[in-house]
């Protein structure tokens, strides 16, 4: 019996389309010869399209979108200080809204420091860890104003908003993680003893959490001390759990650590499936590299193998994730092409 | 003319008197001979004190530290998880009340990697940069509160304010500190693309202020990526400005890659003078190890130094820098008790 797969394709801006057609070249070869068909539809979005039309996500592209069954996006946003795009926020207009829209609350994050990645640190250790973000909640709410604006009077105020609903899923979500995983600890981090009260809503649903998971180890690091032992013992972490912002600011140094942005993936998934989930690169449209072939295609595969993981299909994620890691060993650090890149982990992924 | 400091000295908690016995040495034997005197007064603060008499600080406390021309603190906390302390936020009712009350608007942070520290990264390069942290705004004006707590249906909510205020005196010090340096580097990092209003206000700053520094050069970098390049360039930075939760972050891992909290000094400063700045070591009170004299004093000891120089004392703070950059070139890896360490500093000071 086939399956068909209705896939959105948002390639975007800069480096985006170039990492995408590689990411696309690995998922039909991951999928050939199965009965899983990969259906996808293009959508023209970014800072491209707004320039153009003068429209970031509209309703009828939302609406469009939700009729998949999941999304691949390449990376949105313009170059930085273009005065055409100085009052169109690419980021919070079509990725943010994107994740609010579909409820995207687990950002899920892996770090991996696979053999033969350079890291910059002496001695990373064994990085193997993921972090669970947060993703429709926390200081990302949009919940700011602003008043007197541009006056010596101005007041500028952000608000976190978090809610017992929204903490609880993504907690139990995380825990579930931990479980499936070897080392099954979750590691807390948020900053409870100045942020008391999103901090006590954080720390009480995990402690109420945990209780359900008894197999898993729980511990709590503040935001700042996380930062130090993500550079310093990497190795002591396995499951992440953490808000928004603070999600936002560790993957990003954990990218850094286990080889670069060019080799991290993410998926902003709604677990319920009411909506299609979200494969990305945690990087971003690098304008000023792109149309040259020169990005690295490999965090947009290992997109692909969170997706298709995602859609059920195991065998070919592992797949996928396997050709990369034989890629990257193999590498002699000779610069390749973006489409040179794709091409070798097509032709290491074990068709049979 | 001999002229009389009167030091306020918050030894605190755990590791907290140790590190400022050595501190105090140092203070003593680098303006011994001078015409300088140092009248210190010591108040019992802390969760020590908290368990002791319920009290966080007083207005007594407060009036009477207000009455000196600069403060040395330790560290202050007790044992985390002591559930005498489970409704006590020390950090919150002390540390944070001083800095606030005291209106220290200036969090300075300096980072050198000092010849022969060990850091974590594999090729750290050349690091010497400051941050400037804004110390009486943003997320930790405990502006924050909460609905329905604990059911299903709690709201916890946390208010970053930010002032034009506020944000521009802070911003002017950091141009102030720019210029004086022989780079003359800037760097904003705040998250502009998803707090807009506050990251307005704080770009808008930057951009005016700016004008009155013509020959200090202005980056931005949001505080995801700057993360990025802490551990992959930290040579690129000079002086960083950012908010007060941000500096939080940075500043740990600013510490981590230059050879960690032991060595991390900070001055919390009301530029103004009219109240007295507070001068602490990063680290924390390290209860595991207190009591044991295995912490490092040098992260106090360069709080020293930078209380010197805020008194105006430039000579001395340069030659207790020297001796702890002596001191550190020296080290051999064999572990030295945190009285050794100050006393070897003390006599490494060029007296004369
Ligand atoms: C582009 C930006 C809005 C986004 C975020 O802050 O979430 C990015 O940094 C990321 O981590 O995916
Ligand atoms: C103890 C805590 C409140 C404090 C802060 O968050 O400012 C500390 O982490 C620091 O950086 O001085």
């Amino acid at each position: 019996m086939s399956r068909v797969v209705k896939l959105a394709v948002i390639p975007g801006d800069g480096i985006g389309p170039e990492v995408i057609a590689e990411a696309l070249k690995v998922l039909d070869a991951a999928t050939a010869g199965s009965d899983v068909t990969i259906d996808s539809t293009h959508f023209s979005l970014g800072a491209a399209r707004f320039l153009e039309t003068g429209d970031v996500l509209t309703d009828a592209d939302l609406g469009s979108i939700k009729e998949h069954d999941a999304i691949l996006l390449g990376a949105v946003g313009g170059v930085p200080g273009d005065p055409r795009l100085a009052n169109a926020n690419i980021e919070r207009g079509l990725l943010l809204k994107l994740r609010f829209s579909l409820d995207h609350y687990v950002n899920l994050r892996p770090s991996v420091l696979y053999p033969g990645v350079p890291s910059p640190l002496a001695a990373p250790g064994d990085v193997d860890f993921v972090v669970v973000r947060e993703g429709t909640e926390g200081p990302y709410v949009g919940n700011g104003g602003a008043i007197r604006q541009g006056t010596p009077h101005e007041v500028a105020n952000e608000v976190s908003v978090n809610t017992a609903f929204g903490v609880e899923r993504v907690v139990r979500h995380a825990f579930a993680v931990a479980s499936a995983r070897p080392r099954k600890k979750l590691t807390l981090v948020h900053k409870t003893n100045v942020l008391v009260f999103a901090g006590s809503l954080w720390q009480r649903t995990v402690n109420a959490v945990a209780a359900e998971f008894p197999d898993v180890t729980v511990d709590y690091l503040h935001v700042d001390a996380a930062t130090i032992f993500l550079v310093t013992d990497p190795a002591r972490f396995d499951v992440i759990v953490t808000d928004n912002l603070f999600g936002d600011i560790l993957t990003d140094l954990a990218a850094a650590i286990s080889g670069g942005i060019g080799l991290a993936a993410s998926g902003n998934i709604n677990p319920s499936g009411q909506f299609p989930s979200m494969f990305e690169p945690v990087h971003g449209s690098a304008p000023d590299i792109a149309g040259k072939q020169l990005a690295d295609p490999t965090a947009a595969i290992l997109s692909v193998a969170l997706l298709l993981a995602h859609l059920g299909l195991e065998a070919a994620a592992e797949n996928v994730n396997r050709a990369v890691v034989a890629d990257i060993a193999a590498r002699t650090g000779q610069p390749r092409a973006t489409a040179a890149i794709g091409d070798a982990i097509v032709s290491t992924l074990s068709i049979d």
